[in-house]
C-alpha cells in the first residue's frame, strides 16, 4: 500500500473541477496549486501571468499578449531557442515536479497527471459533466452573458484537448490516463470531494 | 435527487470488473446479470450460449460455432433478414431493457451503458487497469498458461472496442460515456466495490 501525497485534477471547463480541488485541499489540510502555480511560473519565466494562464493549458492564440510574446520568442539566448509555448511548458513542468517533491498538494490542470505519471504517490482524477450542467454552471457562477455558453465550452474543451495531445501524445479524457474519473453533474460536486478525500486517506493499492 | 436502481459495469478484460459487479450486487442485495443474461438471450434467439457469450461483446470470428451460425444467418424469415450478429444485438438489447424495467440490478458488459443511456436511474461505471496488473491477474485467477497474457489482453480489448464502436458509434473507455471510471489496480478491487456501493446508496444528483 502506497501513501498518496498528491492529487492531480484535470477537468472539462465548467465541470467544477477547480471547486472540487479547492474543497478537497481544504478538507485534507494540504496545499492547493492552480493560480499559485501560474504566479510561480510567471515569476520564473518572466512572462505575464495572463500569458501563463492562457498558454499553460490552452492551444491557439487567445489574446494580443499571447501574440506579442510569441513574436519575441525566437530571440536567441533568451529561451534557449525554444518558442514561447515550449519554453513555458518546460518551466511549468519543472515547477510542477518541484511542488510535488516539496509537499502534499492538490494540483489542478496543466497536464500534471502526465508530468507526474511515474510517481507512485499520486492519485490522478478527471472531472467532467454534460453540456447542459456545465452551461448552466458557467452562466450562474461566472455570470457569462453570451448567447451560447455551449459554444464557449466546446471551444475551451477543444483547446485543452489539443494542448494536452501536443505535449503528452495522449488523448484527453481517455479513462486509462486517470485513476478515477467522475461525472460531477450526476455524482454531485460535494460527493466528488467526498470520494476523492476518502481515496486519498486510503492510499494506493498498486 | 434521483434514486439509482441499476449499475452497469463495462470493463477491460482482466481488470476485475466482473468480480466487482458480483460483490457489489451481493453487498446491495440486488440481482446480478452476466451469465444469466447470456442464458436468457440464448433462450430467446435459439443460439448456443457459447455463441451469445462470444458475439455479445466481441467483434470478429472466434470459433467454428460462430462461423457455422453466421453461415446460416441469411436464411429468410428466421431472423428478419438480419445477420446473426445484428440479430443477436437486437435481442440482447431487448433483454437488457426488460431486465432494467424488471428489478434493481448490476449488469456487466454488453454495451448496457449505451442501451440504458436515457434512463435516469442508472449509474454507469467503467473499470480498467494497467497491463501488468491484468496480466498477473488472469494468469493467477484463470490459470492462463500462455506465454503472452499481454497479447491475449490486447486482443480481447481490441475486439471489445470494435464491437462497442460498431453498435454505439462511441469510443470505448472515453470517460464522458460513464459516470465513474476506476483503475482497479491502483484503487483496489475491494475499494471499487466500496465506492460504487456508496454511490448507489446516495442516488444521482442529476
Amino acid at each position: 500500500m502506497e501513501q498518496t501525497r498528491i492529487i492531480t485534477i484535470s477537468r472539462e471547463f465548467g465541470s467544477g473541477g477547480r471547486s472540487i480541488g479547492k474543497a478537497l485541499a481544504q478538507r485534507l489540510g494540504i496545499a492547493y496549486y492552480d493560480k499559485e502555480l501560474v504566479k510561480q511560473v510567471a515569476l520564473e519565466t518572466g512572462f505575464d501571468p495572463q500569458f501563463v494562464e492562457e498558454r499553460g493549458e490552452f492551444a491557439g492564440k487567445t489574446s494580443w499578449l499571447t501574440w506579442i510574446v510569441d513574436q519575441g520568442a525566437g530571440t536567441p539566448g533568451v529561451m534557449n531557442g525554444l518558442n514561447a509555448t515550449d519554453f513555458l511548458w518546460t518551466i511549468q513542468r519543472e515547477v510542477i515536479l518541484r511542488l510535488a517533491d516539496k509537499e502534499p498538494c492538490v494540483i489542478v490542470g496543466r497536464c500534471a497527471d502526465y508530468i507526474l505519471r511515474e510517481r507512485k504517490d499520486c492519485l490522478h482524477a478527471f472531472i467532467h459533466a454534460d453540456m447542459a450542467f456545465r452551461a448552466d454552471r458557467i452562466v450562474r457562477l461566472y455570470g457569462e452573458s453570451e448567447n451560447s455558453p455551449e459554444k464557449r465550452l466546446q471551444d475551451k474543451d477543444a483547446r485543452r484537448r489539443i494542448n494536452y495531445k501536443h505535449f503528452t501524445h495522449r488523448e484527453w479524457g481517455m479513462c486509462q490516463n486517470y485513476h478515477i474519473t467522475l461525472d460531477s453533474g450526476v455524482v454531485g460536486i460535494q460527493r466528488c470531494v467526498d470520494i476523492l478525500a476518502w481515496l486519498y486517506g486510503q492510499g494506493r493499492e498498486g
